[in-house]
């Protein structure tokens, strides 16, 4: 990370939003408080900024992989400790940890550190300042694990199969307290929230934190992990191709033309602002996501698709997958996606309506605000380096047959289509009009669905790390 | 204020936690993270510390009550306005918010404030300081008041006679997601919870936000309006008494000697820490209480009696109400409870073990983990230059025959006398041991219970602010 030096430069950025007339979220400014809470401190002409990639969360990039040479005798150590034996959504964690992308965290987290996520949305660190963790990333244990491991201070983690992954230290057991967990994760207790139903209901009365030692890296041996890169390697990536600026954009669907439109679209206003390269972190979620998602193996066909299509131009593109399990907790959940970005070296991100949001699970309305994720991260502690870009609106413009921006003068010209129209159309073979998505990346999607309905399981199976 | 301007000087204080042995939290300390948590940056030698008292939350106690050559009309203004109409427990928050208790809050939350509050417990002032905000001070309105306020920017608040209580200025309405608010502030959305039943259930689906201006104070004609010292009265009084540390005890039960125990022994170690003149802020709440919480007037009279039988010094002790309804939200509401205390002067606060807790509602168990109250009140955002002094716990010693700090060591000479056990004890009018209570405070509290035993109806009426 020698890139990661920086110094004090004049600069042609006059605000940390860099697009006040157009994506500024304006609401009324009337009493002190409401006011401070949108505006960003004025930035001196003469501001710091890094030379090379945004600074992660800590100052540090936690690495949690033993060096190859410990391997064996890690694993060793492993095999004489107390075991816990890791779902598949444990495993992405172990995953996203040991890479860094919740730095500064080096584990599971202790009480402390849950109490501050649930509870504040952010940690305190040594020095005074804070970093953004909305999300608790806990390893749960049952009575009989709990018992098993006594008085030791040092627990190993396996796989599926007992291999062992990673040894957890220093290692503290709390209690569980899974109501309080999900009311203040998804802001509702009602039945059916997905991660909640895959990894929560069933889970054991306990929590166990500590600090990671990860044996080696976490592969799924799936085609897929040329694109799993760490967030030391998207920085060194960035750095190799003279990244000035770094946009991410997170997603778990396939990309339309609509989305296009916004990506290049804010690489031009990037580019107008005075920077020379911004460089685009198109960057599909790789983890747990709900049955009615289309699979990451099918996504990925669909992105390269639309890079080999030239919708998006690969020279100032970098598709990668970030590894973390969805939780579809909306305003809460989009702080985790904003924040595991600037440790990838991202100081853009771009957020959508209603991020991480999904029907209610039971009541007939969506379960946020479709506003409230924009609103929370602008406010939100720890993220106050990251520009934050609330997605424009794109529909598939009638007169010009092609995706554009809303243009509210004219609602007549646009046509929206939402994933389940998109979904329909899809299954049912039907084209989409012209334009809406290149034919190439339609097509992968057509097959998604015919592979679906040949199999009848409803689903192909998921990558799981081996 | 004259006396909060503040100088640089030499004091014994050598940390922001005053008590290291006996009193402070101990966790196992062993990630960077968890170690930060807990710990208070460290004090250099010569500090900064007010000559006076502790700022307010802001910089400048907020006080929205109009002067009185203005009343008339503003009573005017507020006949022409749209009208909405208080309920008991809204007239209770505009009562706080007038004296500046939720400073540097100048009204009703907007969406910017109520979106911080339950995110991340916490509000981001304009020059980027934060101060603690853990409760959302909101008032709402349903579909046919929304509509009748229409194009309105002021509305007037009335209360059940349809007197002018306020004026709401530059408002801002806003959807009102109850589930997401009870979830986020309670930790469970389980049926049962009293202020929900009382406040949230039955209220509308809009939130009205904006700066107040009170007509004239609020008053209950109680006979207990001369406890009712707000901040700016209770500050004048601590000054007055050349207070050099203020701590403050809050409750809503009977005092016992327990409980008195615990506050000269505070006050006794503040002395040994160096300060000459301590000051005891006895601090019961007066607002909304579940029904089977003893009454405001009996608590009163019988914390009357506590400080006539000489348990507590008048010399150093201020008993005043403080006017906030009660949420039962556990270690969310303690910051609160902690925050308001600061904006009265207080720079210490004694917490209890599970402060502002109450059984769940549904399940067998209490709905916060005990300790959780104190843990997060020390790690809570905005609340750094408060002390926090974690309760010790005092329970009857048989060999003493009085009320002791329980002591590990001989635990069958204590005797651990719950609320449930001395409501009781009260309502049978059998006395409990000697030397639990003064004996002029205990017939307070069987008068009290012969009082509903004698009209039946299971309560006294509570006071309305009139």
């Amino acid at each position: 990370m020698a890139a990661m030096a920086s110094f004090i430069i004049k600069t042609p950025i006059q605000s940390n939003n860099p697009f006040p007339k157009t994506h500024r979220i304006n609401f009324p400014i009337v009493s002190p408080v409401s006011y401070s809470s949108y505006k960003k401190k004025p930035i001196p002409k003469s501001i710091r900024i890094s030379c090379g990639l945004i600074e992660p969360d800590g100052g540090k990039l936690v690495e949690l992989v033993v060096p190859e040479s410990q391997r064996d005798v890690k694993k060793r150590e492993a095999m004489s400790l107390p075991k816990i034996k890791l779902s598949r959504i444990d495993l992405e964690w172990v995953h996203v940890l040991s890479e860094g992308w919740a730095s500064p965290l080096t584990g599971f987290m202790r009480e402390s550190e849950f109490l501050q996520t649930l509870h504040f949305n952010s940690l305190r660190l040594g020095d005074g300042s804070i970093v953004n963790m909305s999300l608790p990333i806990v390893l749960d244990i049952d009575d009989s694990q709990k018992n098993r491991i006594s008085g030791s201070t040092s627990v190993a983690l396996i796989d599926s199969s007992d291999n062992p992954i990673a040894i957890l230290n220093n290692i503290e057991i709390y209690k569980h307290n899974k109501e309080e967990r999900i009311a203040r994760t998804w802001g509702t207790t009602a039945p059916g929230l997905p991660y909640v139903e895959e990894a929560i209901t069933g889970a054991g009365d306990w929590l166990i934190g500590g600090d990671l030692e990860v044996i080696q890296p976490i592969k799924y041996n799936d085609g897929l992990d040329k694109y799993r890169l760490s967030p030391s390697e998207l920085r060194a990536e960035f750095t190799k191709r003279n990244a000035d600026a770094v946009f991410a954009f997170q997603l778990r669907n396939p990309v339309h033309n609509g989305h296009a439109l916004l990506m290049t679209d804010t690489r031009r206003r990037l580019l107008e602002m005075g920077y020379k390269n911004p460089v685009l972190l198109l960057h599909p979620l790789g983890g747990f996501t709900k049955a009615d998602d289309v699979p990451l193996s099918w996504r990925m066909k669909q992105h390269e698709k639309v890079l080999e299509d030239g919708v998006l131009d690969p020279e100032n593109t970098v598709v990668s997958i970030f590894p973390s399990p969805m939780h579809y907790a909306g305003p809460t959940e989009v702080q985790w996606h904003a924040k595991a970005r600037i440790n990838a070296g991202a100081d853009f991100y771009i957020v959508g309506r209603d991020p991480a949001g999904m029907s209610h699970p039971v009541e007939k309305r969506d379960l946020y605000d479709a506003d409230h994720g924009k609103k929370v991260l602008s406010m939100a502690p720890g993220l106050e380096r990251l520009n934050i870009l609330p997605f424009k609106v794109a529909a598939y413009d009638k007169t010009k047959q092609k995706m554009e921006f809303f243009d509210p003068s004219r609602p007549q010209d646009f046509l929206f289509i939402s994933g389940t129209k998109m979904r329909a159309l899809a299954k049912n073979k039907e084209n989409p009009p012209d334009g809406f998505m290149c034919p190439g990346g339609w097509e992968v999607l057509v097959e998604y669905y015919d592979s679906l309905a040949a199999n009848d399981s409803g689903r192909v199976p998921e990558p799981i790390p081996a």
